[in-house]
């Protein structure tokens, strides 16, 4: 088989964790059944400053007619003032709207390996692996009606429509379930069901399809709440489904906790697993970085994670996936570390010694 | 003067320390100039079961009669399953909106008596001194349109509508601003400027109001990273200003991190300090807990703090605040502890030998 793969490095460290991901991805084309093949395009600022879109059509087209996205980071200072419609965050949520990727895959995993770096107490966080499915394509991200107005005596009102149909909300929940039957059948529903309309709405449609999954334990628990619990006891979660804009918040305080900002993954799919046909973007859930961009000292471990995301759920290669998570978890072993996750004793290595490490690891296993 | 305080016990243990607050607020009463007279009324569920509503328009008009209200809190499984706008939660809503009470002004201390209790490595928490300042009388909480529909075909969708004036948030930001000036002077704004127009339009706002500040510090934040940030620098912010969704998930993720959860008192307020004209709703963080309601275990101090608040901001009394304040830190550090702050080795006193704690330490400075 084959799978085209279309890369979209954007701005910041964007292109550098690129590269360096597609060392990785060259290692597997070489043992594969999948011919891997690329194709490069420009996203985000990059794409605004040599076309004035955040993406343009000629791209999107491309992205339909891919396998699977590689996606760095978009973003930076240089494009900060700019109205939203065409600010480089844009060209991200262009593709999850357009391609329809209604479930954003965020897992919150602890590293042993930098259990240290947390900044929850070890006992908490010891084991962490935890699910975040966040709704990516409807809520308060693309409602309509939306915008700024000035009334008579020139004084402004801004205006966002958070919206959900049943079935938006259905089909996230029933991937959440589907994700809790490998794991560990737990499934937490967030909401704001006491103060908002699609908050009742999203604990109804969950409670309906939960029934669906009678081995799965549904429990629901307010936004919130969930703030306070993901600090409180972290290992309470399996799954968590949740909305767009909740999602947004609650999958950045988990990443956070787990102290493993830099080596985070994210999958945003179409359909279940192990549906070569459908669309999906990877990308590290960290951003662009424009502060250490060019300096060659970014991690590519959140990234090539995301590659490895790719070979399990486009690829349908769980093997090469698993091949890929152990060799990073080698490289952490053997001491590898880039600056963001050295600590304050050392100096850390370069995003391409780090890379070399993995290659090696996956030599070697 | 004369200081009428409308007590509104609720539910759960909101009948509990609500009446250990009273202790202290008898304590306060023989002492100061201001004589504090205290009438109890209905809210939440108790009311529910008494007339139907969360709050009935008596207890209403005696809410917008009063200088200040002390409220426990509201809530319980018994009332879960109510439509939205018949449950307890309308209570204290009706009360923010009704009275214009903008500013939810939530404290995120760490007591150094309990810094074991916080998840956190104790050298990010210690000395840990937010403000979080939550805008609370618009956004999503209150904007139409809002409402679950059925098309046609019998599909539900729901929508929800966040609202928001400039003026709205101007005098919000200001109250921050001033807030700061008698703390670290830095002000941190958290929006999704990025993605929603509301949030484009409150950072737009902050900056316009922070030039008034020339003294104070003024940054921006977006809300998915400001999740992060409590938890990787907790330290790093002074006020924190957001809108009332925000306000809500941060403030509870900022208040778990303290480890000080059961202490955390709050003020909702409609205009600057040391008016004692303005409406105020003064209240512990925490809910309304059912599962020891009735007990006698439940920790007064969050309540107790509330009422310190009080008497600084609606009593403008800042040295008997003080005093307050002092006591209760002096009765942690005398060891005295209730079971959510005791520890896993120890059994916790009740409320009634905490308050009794505290009576003393009042007596003793
Ligand atoms: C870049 C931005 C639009 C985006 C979001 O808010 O969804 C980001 O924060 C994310 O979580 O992927
Ligand atoms: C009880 C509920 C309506 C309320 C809110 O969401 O504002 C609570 O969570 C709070 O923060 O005071």
């Amino acid at each position: 088989t084959e799978c085209n793969l279309l890369v979209l490095p954007g701005d910041g460290i964007g292109p550098e964790i690129i590269a360096q991901t597609l060392r990785v991805v060259s290692w597997f084309g070489e043992f594969l059944d999948v011919q891997i093949k690329t194709e490069h395009a420009l996203v985000g600022g990059a794409s605004i400053d040599a076309c004035g879109y955040p993406m343009s059509d000629e791209v999107f087209s491309k992205a339909e007619a891919a396998d699977a996205i590689l996606f760095g980071a978009v973003g930076g200072p240089k494009w900060d003032d700019r109205p939203r419609s065409e600010r480089p965050e844009m060209g991200i949520l262009r593709l999850r709207k357009g391609l329809d990727l209604y479930a954003n895959l965020r897992p919150a995993i602890c590293f042993p390996e930098l259990i240290g770096a947390s900044a929850l107490r070890p006992e908490l966080v010891r084991g962490l692996d935890i699910m975040i499915v966040r709704e990516s394509t409807a809520g308060v991200y693309f409602g309509e009606p939306r915008g700024i107005s000035t009334d008579a005596q020139g004084a402004r009102r801004a205006v966002d429509t958070q919206s959900y149909a049943e079935a938006e909300i259905a089909r996230v929940c029933r991937l959440a379930f589907e994700l809790a039957r490998n794991r560990e059948s737990r499934v937490c529903s967030v909401d704001k069901a006491n103060v908002m309309e699609t908050g009742a709405l999203w604990r109804s449609v969950a409670t309906e399809v939960g029934r669906e999954y009678p081995d799965v334990e549904l429990t629901h628990m307010y936004a919130d709440n969930c703030a306070m619990q993901l600090l409180r006891g972290p290992n309470q979660f399996d799954v968590i489904v949740t909305d767009n804009l909740f999602g947004d918040i609650l999958s950045d305080e988990a990443a956070a906790l787990t102290g493993s900002l830099g080596l985070l993954p994210s999958a945003t799919i179409s359909a279940g697993r192990h549906d070569q046909r459908s669309h999906a973007v990877y990308e590290p859930i960290h951003g662009s970085a424009p502060d250490i961009a060019g300096m060659g000292i970014a991690n590519p471990i959140a990234t090539i994670l995301s590659f490895a995301m790719c070979l399990r759920i486009s690829m349908n290669e769980p093997a090469a996936a698993k091949l890929l998570e152990d060799a990073v978890r080698l490289a952490l072993f053997n001491g590898n570390r880039t600056p963001d996750i050295a600590g304050p004793e050392r100096d850390g290595i370069s995003s391409d010694a780090m890379t070399d490490a993995i290659l090696a690891s996956l030599d070697a296993l």
